[in-house]
């Protein structure tokens, strides 16, 4: 086979295969309990509103000419709307023009590395925090530095280039599944003030809340601070993919306007404009059913929580920890330091038949060696329960 | 407001909104004669099947469940397979493992750039080339020099690095319309391979043909050369957008396996995946009507480009020349020497309310300011007359 290496740019070197992930693509078999993926469950799907709403656009003539051409870079305008509107009870003030559509959120965090992201600039990021940014900012080769909260405060070294963004997952993180209190996020936003750091605000799963109290978002303190949302430096990614369904590609990113019209111009030159045709779905979906399906949903994912939290409990040895998730679809687990995460995985697909994903492949540093991410969104209460138990097991005799 | 051009990377400064985009935007008037656009008819969308398909995989829960779920970032196997089949059929011996989905062949452009374009890299494009693959690349602060062709050939400078690849349209090339005879198409590939220089072939518009013959595709020409597609050095870029509907945002890139994974590492960082509905739904319409419907558009686009050509040929001033395009969009027109396409564009849509795309901007130098594109799919026959007309009009007394 020819050789290529000397072909690519310098940035393919970061771009490798990971061996987790291509060992976790082989778990489709029926028998394997898998707590390994992040992706919500296709039961809980609103398959009839979806085919309704295509069966009303495309009946239409003229709403399926709109539908099936090219479309403007921005986005839907009623889409975004409507998502403007949302925005608005979350407590941020913004308008359309605050608004780019984006194929999810990972898109978007993919333009935010194209825009901001020269070789070896610094990213602050959490550790551990959410794989696929770290591979949307590896193609931009970035380097990272820890976020400061309260215990790691960032220290400025002279000479050093200031870091060009902090990116941040508030509620329900990927992979700790944990959440910033309003004290935390107030004194991030001080320690971004103090750096001149715009901020990202990763809000995946904002909607997934089972219990507690929601605290503002970055980007509804920000832009109080600043006198409204276009002096703000936050930059928030919303997205669709676990309130309704991933597979329609649409996320946003709301930004001050100068933000949005470079990365529309992004939109551009990457892929032209967003499905017309999955937007409009998806505006007539969310107008129509937002808050009784995620109202179902967040019903569902709270008993799978519940289970999972208790066969922790009832299973677990007292040296492992973990995380105790108001929202989301994740729990964090730490084992007795001796445990590699990764050999626990291979170890447990061949023996007990249980994946998950070793934590760290979410550190930047590719430290935390004894933690692993246990999504609970895609089994039954009775699943988790025997998968928790199964794996509680072959963690006891290494103690 | 906030200023955060510090905050950016250096590439930004190369994201510029068009002013003649702007200035196009603005054309939705319905007494505006536009041959500005690139676009499909959607009087000619298949309406019917899109609806039926969508239909069909949604009424079946199997079936849902995957069209509405997260997917694989390579694509969609079957369609991945139907893709493999249609291109034997273009004399291209691969399979599925050869072939990447994307959101339209604008984002295998932006993956290509960013598989191997480090700053100031050297590409080789047409002189004039298509705007969005200059788009695509500027975000990777590319350098740009002319495809070498029997007119230019590419001078070797002793101490400049090697360009990364060079990037044409053999068939109805955007903006001119024109195609590469096959003695063109070989020797490109000969100086390319004299060059070690990577080609990306980028097809478009290539079942768009309304008369003459099909020379091979440079894909297929280099697989034979080097005893393989995977010992090639040929990325072929595919659309359903200009064939079936641009919005369900399809395209692919067929390539040698390793460029494939490395691209799919890349898709998988830059949005995951493409939509598994829209991916099934294409599947389906293009296994059921590929063909019928491809001749029906072949039928309609004919007359138009015939209507063109007649008008140009009736109304035209005799400084004025054309290309004579076999397939395709559209018509190059070169004006007499002391014209500006974009001043004559603003005059255009002022006195006679006509609209196309000033020349330059498909020029990596900006040159070409004598030149114009002109679009025929959009418009019907009695329209493109009228246009034509009143443009020649406007021409004339400039002599």
């Amino acid at each position: 086979m020819t050789d290529w290496t000397h072909h690519y740019a310098t940035r393919a070197s970061r771009m490798q295969a990971s061996e987790i992930r291509e060992l976790l693509k082989l778990l489709d078999q029926p028998d394997i309990i898998s707590f390994a993926g992040g992706i919500p469950d296709p039961e809980l799907f609103p398959t009839a509103e979806i085919a309704e709403a295509c069966r009303k656009i495309l009946s239409d003539p003229a709403s399926a000419a709109v539908a099936l051409q090219y479309a403007t870079s921005e986005g839907y305008l009623p889409l975004r709307q409507w998502i403007a509107a949302y925005m608005g009870r979350l407590g941020v003030v913004c308008t359309e023009d605050n608004i780019l559509i984006t194929n999810g959120s990972q898109q978007g965090l993919d333009f935010i590395g194209k825009l901001f992201l020269s070789p070896n600039d610094t990213v602050l990021v959490a550790w551990p925090t959410y794989l696929g940014a770290l591979q949307a900012f590896n193609a931009y080769e970035a380097q990272y530095a820890r976020l400061p909260d309260a215990d790691h405060p960032y220290v400025v070294k002279t000479g050093n280039p200031a870091p060009k963004f902090g990116y941040v997952m508030p509620e329900f993180q990927n992979p700790t599944g944990t959440s910033m209190s309003e004290a935390e996020r107030v004194a991030l936003l001080d320690a971004a003030e103090a750096l001149d750091l715009p901020l990202v605000e990763d809000t995946a799963y904002e909607h997934l809340r089972y219990d507690g109290e929601r605290a503002p978002t970055l980007l509804a303190l920000a832009s109080e601070r600043a006198g409204g949302i276009d002096n703000a430096k936050v930059m928030y990614l919303g997205t669709f993919s676990k309130s309704v369904v991933p597979s329609l590609r649409i996320g946003w990113v709301v930004a001050p306007q100068e933000v949005i019209r470079k990365l529309v111009l992004i939109k551009q030159g990457s892929d032209l404009n967003a499905s017309p045709f999955a937007q409009m779905v998806m505006r007539e979906v969310a107008a129509t059913i937002f808050d009784t399906h995620t109202a179902k949903i967040r019903k569902a994912y709270k008993e799978r929580r519940d289970a999972m939290l208790k066969a922790l409990a009832d299973y677990m040895p007292a040296t492992a920890t973990w995380t105790k998730p108001e929202g989301g679809m994740f729990v964090w687990l730490t084992l007795p330091a001796h445990i590699d995460g990764a050999e626990l995985l291979q170890r447990a697909i061949k023996d007990i038949r249980v994946a998950f994903v070793p934590g760290t492949a979410f550190f930047a540093d590719r430290s935390g060696r004894n933690t692993v991410r246990l999504n609970f969104s895609l089994n039954s209460p009775q699943t988790i329960n025997e998968g928790i138990k199964r794996l509680a097991g072959l963690i006891e005799p290494a103690i």
